[in-house]
């Protein structure tokens, strides 16, 4: 059913672009750019009064010029043109579109305007994304409706619901330029006058080319409707959130308003974490996550093991573990003596791991390599977080054996972090992320990280509630 | 007092370095290098039984053949080998000494030897750091005696007291290759059988060189000693520390035995508060509150202004500066007025700064430094947040006007944080920081900097007690 009502959104055999341009920087004209950067294989239609040829496509006259059978239209001109192009898409006989019209605030009669639109909607049963969406991204579709100039989207497995502009633009530019993983479906809400984000979880809940999703609320337009379907998809897939205290309209009021915001921050609360969605409560944390839940396994259990090149780390890395509800449990006999075996002699150990001496006595890559795999091997032990000691002093390792491992413990979260030398983090980085990875810069972020996937892999496995 | 005491630590007329090595790669030839790449300006004898010369410098062979009259020796030999090291260099009339050997607990006598070394420091009154330090550095005085190999240390007027060798060794790597602040005192106490956090708060008190502190500690010697030297300097200096919440000895249980460690932690928790001591809770923040009190102003309050090219970022950031214990205050109606002067007519302009219109309208160096100054200029606000989109789409602004604005509002904290491109970021990162404006690569870390910097000026400020 959902599939049927959105999937011209995600797989669209072939696309108009209404409003399209001539004009390099234009949206209008980056909008096309964008598909044709990503590959789309489906037809390409062009509208413009004008006429002529943008980036060697034909553009059509108008819109009744279309030709039958066009799945879905972007519609990309301003607030007041819009209606009038949505009635004709729908009079084409086009059900799908996306608006991306802004500035329903910049128009006297916006709010007139978008009455207008919810009323098309309605007459013509259309399904639409918008308005004021910075556009949807479908990466295994190889297919953007996004105007903001971003070039090959890389593809991945976790899709993205924004209640924002910025995730689709600013925020996607960083990850294709800082980060190495992809995404699948990105979906940006704008006003969200037809397709909410009770719409598009459900959707993406029976998307078989998401795995997990990530989203970014700032008000839920049917919260009994939302908390229905979220309680169902958490048990099949993660759904992480940002959801921010206060709404649009509330903003600057909510930090008038603290303690009145904070009570109503609770109740949602209790009813997202009852819903089994995994709440975090930093902007950048939505990059984190999803590159989290794109390269790891959910781990079994909250039992983390680590090494350290330095008992500073161990000791405040073990305080920051109890502050996230994660364990730094005892290990085997057995893997203690293997410890032991690598590391010369005066040195105690155990979990959290001092790897200091064994990498500096019989090299970098033997201490952590033999360190990881015994603590990996360990029945007690559920995810591992090196902190690799970077610096010329005791040579630099090949990362290969961390893949080697990755490869041999598929089930364990194996996350990297790093000490010393900024130029090798970066090397380290970018050698290890492509291959499957993840590597963080600073050593407290592999915690966070098992921390919501933990919070995750709990809310999967939630006792049934009736 | 203490400047009589210590002195010759941070700045002696020369060194002996008992135990030069001449083969790289060992700490008794780093030592040597570093105190050559940080351009010492005193006399360095090196002693080494094989004599000879290494790097250039003459070795003797011997301690008693040093001249009289040296200041300082960093002895730097294996645990059973110092103790006798150490009697004939106060034999020599040698008074101050740095113990470099680690591994006390590597030989069996390893208590042993520890007490006999502490018993020859009071019968022969020296003055120790260590043993087991990774050395200190007094950048004021081109002075290090670090044995890991770090190169030309970079100056600055922050100091800090690190009760682990991986300050003054990994983590200073990494300020040196991925920061661009400096150092100018820096105390490994390594195991503290003489000089502790105490003695070293002390002398960095009346420190001209040092204009704040940052301290990691797991243990306090002293404690009464310890606060009453803090609840004095912290009226002067702003003091952080990462205490972390269980010993050496203890980290294991610390762990297991979460309950009992909560109470004592909060115990020193509510005693360095009431010292005016302000607390961190991440090793990373080591790094960001160094950075920070080098190159920022304390706030005057805690009222701050950011600019957001997105109002997701605008609601979220409010949130965190709210459970941050910032305040985002009103302003002035004639800087709204001046906001909406700058703007499109359509947004409306409050505080936080939704700058994404002005700086896609009229130019992003543009609605940034004009947004800047009118926040800048308002009575209500205590210190500014840009965060800047940085984007070809929009255009890479020069970063000059965000210095002079720097210069004409030194008494406002001004931290730049960013949005989009990688490779921008870096960018202004390097651009910035080197001429003393910092940035930070996450949205949420000029807030957690602001909220340490408020902290310390309340703290600078607060009452005083019987």
């Amino acid at each position: 059913m959902m599939k049927k009502e959105f999937g011209p959104f995600f797989e669209p055999k072939n696309v108009a672009v209404i409003g399209a341009s001539a004009t390099p920087g234009r949206p209008g004209n980056d909008v096309i750019r964008n598909i044709l950067a990503n590959e789309y294989r489906g037809a390409i239609y062009l509208v413009n009064p004008k006429g002529g040829e943008i980036l060697g496509l034909p553009v059509l006259p108008s819109i009744a010029n279309l030709p039958d059978g066009v799945e879905l239209a972007i519609i990309i001109l301003s607030a007041k043109d819009t209606p009038q192009a949505l009635r004709a898409c729908a009079e084409k006989g086009i059900r799908h579109a996306v608006l991306s019209a802004g500035g329903f605030a910049e128009v006297d009669q916006g709010v007139k305007i978008q009455e207008e639109l919810v009323e098309i909607v309605r007459e013509k049963k259309l399904r639409v994304i918008g308005p004021n969406t910075s556009g949807h991204t479908s990466t295994p579709h190889q297919f953007t409706s996004t105007f903001f100039p971003l070039g090959k989207i890389r593809r991945g497995t976790v899709s993205y619901i924004a209640q924002t502009g910025n995730f689709a633009t600013h925020t996607m530019k960083y990850i294709l330029t800082g980060e190495h993983f992809g995404v699948s479906r990105v979906i940006g809400l704008g006003n969200k006058i037809d397709m909410d984000e009770s719409d598009a979880l459900e959707y993406l809940a029976d998307d078989p080319e998401t795995s997990a999703i990530v989203m970014y609320l700032e008000s839920i337009k049917r919260p009994r409707k939302f908390l229905e379907i979220a309680r169902e998809v958490t048990r099949r897939k993660p759904v992480v959130m940002l959801k921010s205290g206060s709404t649009e309209a509330g903003r600057h009021a909510a930090v008038a308003h603290t303690a009145a915001m904070a009570a109503e921050d609770r109740l949602i609360d209790a009813m997202l974490r009852q819903a089994g969605v995994v709440r975090i409560w930093d902007y950048t944390h939505l990059i984190l996550a999803g590159k989290a839940l794109s390269m790891l396994p959910l781990p079994k259990g909250n039992r983390v093991s680590f090494l350290a090149p330095s008992g500073a780390m161990l000791v405040v890395l073990s305080d920051l573990c109890v502050r996230l509800g994660l364990d730094v449990p005892e290990i085997e006999p057995a893997t203690v003596r293997r410890l032991h075996d690598i590391s010369p002699p005066f040195i105690r150990m155990r979990n959290p791991v001092d790897i200091w001496a064994s990498a500096s006595v019989r090299g970098v890559e033997f201490g952590y390599r033999e360190g990881m795999e015994a603590v990996l091997k360990d029945p007690n032990i559920d995810a591992v977080v090196p902190i690799l000691m970077l610096t010329e002093d005791t040579g630099i390792p090949s990362y290969d054996f961390i893949l080697d491992l990755k490869k041999r413990y598929p089930d364990k979260p194996l996350i990297v972090t790093f000490s010393a030398d900024k130029k090798y983090m970066d090397e380290c980085k970018n050698y290890l992320e492509p291959l499957g990875v993840p590597t963080f810069p600073e050593i407290e972020q592999p915690f966070e990280v098992l921390s919501i996937l933990y919070k995750c892999a709990k809310a999967m496995n939630r006792p049934e509630q009736k």
